[in-house]
């Protein structure tokens, strides 16, 4: 149909000239998925590849957003562009958040270079959205150079942050014990810049020193991740963080990681349809499943059996 | 293959007389995935459907293994036959622990009626493996009548062992700062029990305060989850884990929720099949998923197409 073709595109170009309503239309499209999600990805193939993603990621109550509205403020200063996809579900951009941090983000709403949006998480636990690599990519191509992912840090979601992100920012906080107790958990693989938040607190030092000391006992490859110390409400320590976002993405692109990473979020982004195209399969076929469940379940058939009869 | 047929029936058999061995013979095959592994569930898919599978999760430093080695002598002197799958990377059966938590656990070592195996994790933060339904169905049918799966509780695990387990019970200790911000992050959703261990700690009871207040303002049909003190080291309190892990199956079983969770069960076990067998097509297809990446990061092809051309 011409006619939509046409749409899409003048959709696009308003899109790419900044205009909000079009950017949140584009995306909700990519969130919908089916025929139009496609038209969008295939008409926008060309433009992507250049915004800086970040991750940022840490326990409830260390002050992601907080932080991130920190971060947004001084990225504008710089002159970027700034898109914010929040998956935390008690972020104030998912609406789960005190009034006053609502009222702290308030700040950017009339500013149009700055993109705020809520992502649905998969699960209670904050896992990124199948379409999130989609809807980088619209923001990619609508002219955002920096795109902050902000997800709550108990989940799954690390992981996926880390397969997403450029630079992965890890968030921590003093007094919560949760210095070495989280490295244990794998959260220190995966942090390219640490920041002890709230750094004015009792604490803070001694849990940048543990986070330093296990950043030394570790492998790590090019570039060592930094440990800073920072208080986002006080608005201390965040320029140093910026100026480490930059050297890391400096890094990335010297050292040739940014294409390895870039590669990489591709790869995930392709699994992520195919298996999605599966699930939805399966969604459709609910009551076969819900049969073959009820045979296997009465002995009358292996899982495996099962599972065969749905391929 | 005649022969192979009757080695495994005499295998099963053997497991089935409590050959710890065997039993291990059997899981692995199980793990291993491939033709013996259908064989496996194919003579085991009359024998299942009776264990008890008990979910234990909660964060790093809580407890988690000196709470499962308490509550495995408790439910031996009650004459249950008791298996624990770790999916800890940090528990001692899963060998990252300290040498006082393994001193601990090998009071179990010399009992045939205690199974312990460490479980492979997806991924860092302690994701349940794929197969881990179908290894408990092998549990299950050599004669363990209750299944402990223990989990740290900084993952996507939280999730995938409320769909897994019977019973979940969530563990929790006084003074981390994670009482609110735990039930914040939807822990509070998943549990069936939640348990504060240290109890003999300065702030147990406050903590305890603080969940049984989100219980009372949570919805809960029909079972309203308990809140017990415990101290797993000390012995004190087990006695009361267990007999409410008694009521909350008692009440599985008269209000048929029971029913529920094995046939969710069945399906999250056939979907993981299937979906694990679409990964498995894909990494054979690791270089075409190469190329396609390369296609799309140059702009040549969306993502879409791509992900269509694998399917």
């Amino acid at each position: 149909m011409p006619d939509t073709a046409g749409a899409l595109l003048e959709l696009i170009a308003g899109a790419q000239d900044g205009d909000v309503r079009k950017i949140a239309r584009l995306i909700s499209k990519i969130e919908d998925g089916g025929v139009e999600a496609r038209e969008v990805l295939r008409a926008l193939a060309t433009y992507s590849g250049r915004a800086h993603v970040i991750g940022l990621t840490g326990a409830p109550g260390v002050g992601k957003s907080t932080t991130t509205s920190a971060l947004v403020t001084a990225l504008r200063s710089a002159g970027h562009r700034v898109a914010v996809l929040a998956v935390d579900p008690s972020s104030p951009f998912s609406g789960g958040a005190l009034l006053g941090d609502r009222i702290r983000m308030q700040r950017h709403s009339g500013d149009e270079g700055v993109y705020i949006r809520s992502m649905a998480s998969r699960g209670h636990l904050g896992g990124l959205s199948a379409t999130t690599p989609q809807v980088i990519r619209v923001l990619d191509a609508t002219g955002f150079d920096i795109v902050i992912i902000e997800t709550v840090g108990v989940g799954q979601s690390e992981v996926e942050i880390a397969a997403t992100a450029d630079t992965s920012i890890v968030l921590l906080a003093p007094g919560m014990g949760d210095g070495i107790q989280a490295a244990k958990a794998g959260i220190l693989e995966i942090g390219d810049i640490f920041v002890v938040n709230k750094a004015d607190r009792d604490g803070a030092d001694s849990t940048a020193r543990e986070i330093r000391h296990m950043v030394e006992l570790g492998t790590w490859h090019g570039w060592k991740p930094p440990v800073l110390k920072a208080s986002a409400a006080q608005g201390t320590g965040i320029d140093e963080v910026v100026d480490e976002m930059n050297a890391h993405r400096a890094w990335l692109a010297e050292s040739g990681e940014d294409r390895v990473r870039r590669h990489r979020r591709v790869r995930e982004e392709i699994t992520a349809l195919i298996l999605g195209a599966v699930r939805e399969r399966l969604a459709e076929r609910r009551d076969e499943l819900e049969a073959l469940a009820d045979a296997v379940l009465a002995g009358d058939l292996d899982a495996y059996a099962a599972a065969e009869s749905l391929t």
